[in-house]
């Protein structure tokens, strides 16, 4: 493709392709952009890239991406051992329930979910150790906040059983109506959820 | 904005939006998905991108970009010392040119146009360096191939005052109808240009 493009820089083009969403024409433009505007920049971002996957693994109590032995909120005197945990499936998750500030327990990142057609089993996301954690006593509540596909509910189901076998209260998050959303534009699905998790008022 | 991520990874997906059209978002995106699905590709990317950023300058005769002082065409023991110079924008037109195999003489690349009110005068692209080059002899024909803007027009109109007043004839690629382009969905502006370059049939 890049035949007219010096060796170094087709490579640059080609290595920016790992990057999710990139392809060809996306590729040549960053490397125009970076070589054109912003070489500092890009010297910064090839330092910090390489720390970071060099050093971030995961938190050892909640699975989450830290470069530390315990992320944040395992590591906080009081939230790292909360007795409820609320598990969701990826380190994004973490921040929006963060931004609620209504919950002051601690997580569990499933980093992914149940997907067996794609070889994904409770091992893979972390469920032997959610268990180990539970077995340990000190946990009460477990909140399941998997995203409502049909993969996030079928590992809700999962763990909601773990509890269950283990006398801990399990709860999912409602889904209905969006705050500020219009009846009329919400799909039948939700409006169905909305329906049958109705609450006294 | 990420206070739940943790200082490396939040610095990284900082660091991620000097990339043209990465926004928190996709930037948050990216780095998720190089820690979870490719971080071999991303350590790649962080060595090239370093490499590229310290070893890329431009070909001191074209001005476009490589890692050598000449690139590879004017490197080339026949094209090097062509009579004909095509004068483009950009590297990226430079590939464009060449996928069509019709031009065997050298380049010329501008980086930019001329756009007085942003400051880039003739130096800043480089036109003083195409004076010399002129000067020295050697060359016969210039061909401007700028893109077809304001500013194009411009830079155009600039280099072929340069090449009249040594003498060197200078031509515009034409501008018209592109080939399996229908006339109905060509903007006026256009046409005006097709039909002002008509040719003889």
């Amino acid at each position: 493709m890049s035949k007219s493009f010096s060796p170094l820089l087709s490579e640059l083009i080609e290595a920016l392709r790992v990057l999710p969403g990139v392809g060809g024409k996306s590729a040549q433009r960053m490397a125009f952009s970076l070589l054109e505007r912003n070489r500092d920049g890009a010297l910064r971002l090839s330092k910090v890239l390489h720390d970071a996957m060099e050093h971030i693994g995961n938190c050892t109590q909640c699975r989450t991406f830290t470069e530390k032995n315990l992320c944040d909120i395992c590591a906080h005197p009081t939230r790292g051992s909360a007795d409820t945990i609320c598990i969701v499936e990826a380190p994004q998750d973490v921040l929006a329930i963060e931004q609620t500030s209504q919950f002051k327990g601690r997580y569990f990142v499933l980093m992914g979910h149940l997907s067996p057609l794609d070889g994904i089993g409770p091992e893979q996301i972390g469920l032997d150790v959610l268990a180990e954690q539970l077995d340990a006593g000190g946990v009460n509540e477990v909140i399941v906040a998997t995203n409502p596909t049909v993969e996030g509910e079928a590992t809700s189901h999962y763990i909601a059983e773990m509890c269950r076998k283990r006398s801990i209260s399990a709860s999912r998050i409602a889904h209905g109506v969006p705050v500020g959303g219009e009846l009329e534009y919400i799909d039948g699905n939700t409006l169905g959820h909305a329906l049958s998790g109705r609450r006294g008022i």
